[in-house]
């Protein structure tokens, strides 16, 4: 693996921890003969980098970013090499001094294919991000960046706010009393995040995270009413709602089975592969795997899936149906 | 260790696990000739178990209890056998198959000394926690109520309104997307906390918490401006302040250093113990030990506390002669 970055010695300091095999001095060179192309910046600088990474990159690599939000750089770039991409995964820590193989082991990647993306280089970087461990999952952009807003924006503001106010509760006459106890730490543990990140992040999806905010407040607002009224069975059942919300949430995390394997029959047209994808990870269908097997005449191919357990491949099954394929267990 | 609960079988297997030494079938049974009595109940029933501790309990006996919130439970309680306390531990587990022996190592543990408490017994109190492994902190129980609003029930709250939010942001048309990170499992760890226990900590809290309620509403309404306006400036000031108030937090936690013994002679009055724990406590000064020693005559003692690092010693000696103490390093 090929890499360059604009900060100097970074690459360098790549290499020297294992993270790289060739330390370039231009994303010419590092894209030299490259398959897949990963552009990791601030969001803000995303389309730029993008704009330059696609001049230079062969006709057959497939280009992706690791951007928080996805729906201002899906919109900028219309190449059938893009795919945007946005993997959840991380540490408070940066740089690549932290570097751990094993970052991506189970982590949903989130990719944003539009009907504009190549088939097979979709497939291939799917293929590539399962090798690293990773669960790839298909989403349009705009469902992506409202969903983050609620799961990942959303909490980093919680945890700045928390913070703040924990910062003046403890302040007494300009003392500092040491007063927080594990489950502040845990969810203080992104506050203040890297302002070079986040600044670009909240600034790209500042329509969906104002909308979320808004429905935090209306919650906290519900709330606030229950503890004024003493109102027991309120604070009780929103409490309880809470804990099934959240097994919920984990069950969906943890879900899987025996895997099975489908086979659609695909008409070679542009989008099909983004097409299935996205509607199979807008199910939340996990697809383990992928392979794309093309008719000897490109005329039509036949598209194969894993699917983790047997209700999911069912769903997957009636999905592809769904999208007039027509589909075989094998 | 001598122990009863009320729920049949439960003090069996504490004994099996290792937890209690003696399993007993009443509160007199596990209070003969006990030095020291610990109440865990949830806080709502915590006034009335304190009733009949204390009539049980012998006159040499300390009581104590672990609820989360000290003003009801202080305020209804003048024996002088009694100090509230709240260790900062815990996890999502509950019940005592999950009983660990290193609980409470390095943890804040609270207490709400009164000027009514006898200061032999907080001493041994004050000993035993430190036994355990625990930081012992004096606060009011006023204060103690107010700053755990903010660190503790605060952060409870807020995650529950996290998981239902984002519980509706991944359910799409009935289905469930698997699609939260490492950042939201630790923001959401304490979502749907036990109900008996978290209903009566919100109940017996509600004036304090819907005050930091308010003021969590007010930062986020300041974010939300700022996000509507596309001002950059003051989402970085903010994110910047947060990353800062997080590093004083940590910094808090962690201060300490070589520790150093001050004596202060005190005159044999009630309540001078629980002052001096109190205005080291309320100051953020971290007691580690603390040793009481009569005068013959019992007309007066000396105090020996053990401070982590010079500059807190310095202060616990500035804070000692406020108090009208005489006070000298060993």
């Amino acid at each position: 693996m090929s890499g360059y970055d604009v900060a100097p010695g970074a690459a360098q300091a790549a290499l020297e921890h294992g993270a790289l095999d060739m330390a370039c001095s231009s994303v010419a060179e590092a894209l030299d003969g490259a398959h897949a192309a990963f552009i990791a910046t601030p969001v803000g600088a995303l389309s730029s980098v993008l704009s330059e990474v696609l001049d230079v990159a062969g006709p057959q690599c497939v280009v992706s970013d690791v951007g928080s939000t996805k729906r201002a750089v899906v919109a900028a770039a219309t190449d059938p090499r893009f795919v945007g991409g946005h993997p959840l995964a991380g540490a408070e820590t940066a740089g690549v001094g932290h570097a751990r193989a094993d970052l991506f082991d189970g982590a949903t990647w989130y990719l944003t294919p539009t009907r504009a993306t190549t088939g097979v280089l979709y497939e291939r970087l799917h293929r590539l991000l399962r090798d690293l461990g990773a669960r790839p999952a298909a989403l349009d952009a705009e469902t992506h960046d409202r969903l983050l807003a609620s799961v990942s924006h959303l909490p980093h503001v919680l945890a700045n706010v928390l913070v703040a106010q924990a910062a003046r509760a403890l302040d007494r006459d300009g003392e500092r009393l040491p007063a927080t106890g594990p489950s502040f730490r845990d969810a203080t543990r992104v506050a203040g995040a890297s302002t070079a990140i986040w600044g670009d992040i909240y600034a790209s999806n500042a329509e969906a995270l104002v909308a979320t905010i808004d429905d935090a407040v209306r919650r906290l607002q519900t709330v606030r009413a229950a503890l004024v009224h003493d109102d027991r069975e309120a604070i009780e059942a929103w409490n309880d709602g809470a804990r099934e919300d959240r097994r919920r949430l984990l069950e969906a995390d943890l879900a899987g089975g025996p895997v099975q394997e489908l086979r659609a029959s695909v008409p070679n047209r542009p989008g099909v592969v983004a097409d299935v994808a996205l509607a199979l990870g807008g199910a939340g269908v996990n697809i383990l795997d992928m392979a794309l097997y093309p008719a000897p005449d490109h005329s039509s191919g036949v598209i194969a899936l894993w699917i983790a357990g047997d209700e999911r491949a069912r769903q997957a099954e009636a999905l592809l149906a769904g999208l007039d394929l027509s589909v075989a267990r094998v």
